[in-house]
């Protein structure tokens, strides 16, 4: 049996769409059971519809919610211990919930989530990773957003917490991890990413696999299973590429509905315009995992459906079932077994 | 009459490309003429076949080639005043060429270009700007990888140049700059980002309208005229969205070859397939500007056919015909008479 906790109130539409998202993911996964937060007037009607969920949910109150444009420091002073966020993380801090889940505000998740589950204790800083979809399946991308900048040693924890999410979705046993750079050439790039290189390389990590550079044009080839960066260009570079499909589609919607031959040809080729559109659908890949912390978070995007905020759940279900985070913590610590840090692992 | 300098051994096809897409260039400009900078027995047989590009042609034999993946180090050491690369740039710097297109190694030409023609008085780093297609019509985006980092002054140096090819390329009074962020709000980015904003928005520039932030997103809904990053995060976004745009056209086809009523509405919307196919066409948008520099230098992708170059050699003919290195100078000295910094503009 995996819990779920529930941040009801996050995301542009709230229970609307995180009520109806956990009954569809009920329906995929009957062994889950749900820890609701949120505001009971609000959420009552609504669950009312979704029998099964109701009788499978345990919900709390909640008087506040985190705003989507709070910043990170006011959700904190406004929302701590009080808010449909704070407590739905909270559950999974006092082990009454395996995963969180909430479509809320990211820098406001993701300060809350450090606070009340604190990184672990090696890791200085916490990364967002992103399933990433490419040609030949799936791939991990890091930091897509927790935080800005990373020097070489956190560059290196990304490695090795994204091949330790590799391993518990793809189920490979040594994923292909790549540095996101500029230039394939050991000469180009930040010194910080030639210097995670040569640190992982001579780190001889059992756990990964280290492929070296890679570039932009590698994350949708899926060169690698695992790409690391730090999060201003890995939010940058996810944005460009939601970007860059949706301009695609446009251009493809323009294209068929221009002459009846076109639109007749669309007609024809329905099936295979709807397979392509299933395979760009961005609620597929809906959930990005919080890697460092003492818990799963997972966080949906803000704008989605029903769809895309069971996918969310569904990517959670997956973290908790392959033991992410125990995962995570073992390669940490084999890692750090073999390269005691000078002060100690404690120090950092 | 536009004269073009040519580094005719320059990309992955040297003459064999350069020399037929400067015919296809030709033919388009009649006004042009071409200074030839190649190993002559390698291309007289090619340039035989063009009798027109013959004709309004100089040649000039060089010895050395710069190679593809030669360190920009060792291409100076050995290719300068003598390459093809070199002395094509010289043309520029000599007065006898107006610019300079070369398909070679990105590195080794802003090298070459630094070292020959020398950064405007106060640009203390140049950039390559790229031009991206959008849904709103075409963008320029800068740096797409002449340097890494920059500051807040190098980031306010690009959003002016950037604003004066947006003027010189697309007919635009004062276009509309962003610069690329993690989040629109004031608090999120990185530091220099941050600082960037304020000293533009303070600058009062005449030039450019000031838009603020923008993300990754934006970049193919042509929300600005320009978006301005430094050159690490621009080429992860150029390259990133390369490879979206490579991935869906092949989930594309791949969809449209699996089941007969596919191949059949496929061939209906032919039509509507062409259109797309040129839209997404890279070799349209194909011509990096060198931004910063004494003289104008257009790099093309090392890996295009003839097509591509000819596109990159209209580039080259657009901005001298519509006085880039000019605009790009008034534009400066305008902002340094109103802002002179503590040692003047000659210190930096």
């Amino acid at each position: 049996m995996i819990r779920i906790s529930l941040d009801v109130m996050g995301g542009d539409f709230g229970p609307e769409v995180v009520i109806p998202g956990a009954a569809k993911a009920l329906e995929r996964h009957p062994d889950v059971t749900f820890l609701l937060f949120g505001q009971q007037e609000r959420c009552d009607t609504i669950l009312d519809r979704f029998p099964k969920l109701k009788e499978r949910s345990v919900f709390h109150h909640c008087d506040v919610s985190v705003g989507m444009d709070e910043k990170p420091s006011q959700a904190l002073r406004r929302g701590r211990y009080v808010s449909s966020m704070w407590r739905s993380i909270e559950a999974v801090k006092s082990g009454e919930a395996d995963v969180v889940v909430s479509a809320g505000n990211t820098g406001a998740l993701m300060a809350m989530a450090k606070f009340c589950l604190r990184t672990m204790a090696t890791i200085e800083r916490p990364a967002i990773a992103a399933i990433w979809p490419t040609l030949s399946g799936e791939s991990i991308v890091l930091d897509v957003g927790a935080g800005i900048g990373a020097d070489s040693q956190q560059l290196l924890d990304f490695a090795v917490m994204g091949g330790a999410m590799a391993r518990a979705l793809f189920d490979i046993e040594k994923p292909l991890v790549g540095l996101l750079n500029v230039g394939v050439e050991e000469i180009k790039g930040q010194e910080d990413v030639k210097e995670a290189g040569r640190l992982i390389r001579e780190a001889g990590l059992d756990s990964i696999d280290y492929y070296g550079f890679v570039e932009g044009d590698d994350l949708g080839k899926g060169t690698v299973d695992v790409v690391v960066t730090e999060g201003f260009t890995g939010n940058i570079a996810l944005k460009t590429a939601e970007g860059t499909a949706k301009q695609i589609a446009e251009y493809l919607r323009a294209a068929m509905t221009r002459t009846w031959m076109a639109k007749l040809g669309y007609l024809l080729a329905k099936g295979a315009f709807d397979r392509l559109r299933e395979k760009m659908d961005p609620r597929k890949v809906n959930g990005g995992v919080f890697l460092g912390l003492n818990g799963v978070v997972i966080k949906s995007h803000g704008g989605t459906d029903a769809e895309g905020f069971a996918a969310a759940i569904d990517v959670g279900h997956d973290m908790v079932r392959n033991g992410l985070t125990q995962k995570i913590e073992n390669d940490l610590k084999k890692y750090h077994a073999r390269h005691p840090s000078p002060a100690g692992p404690e120090a950092a």
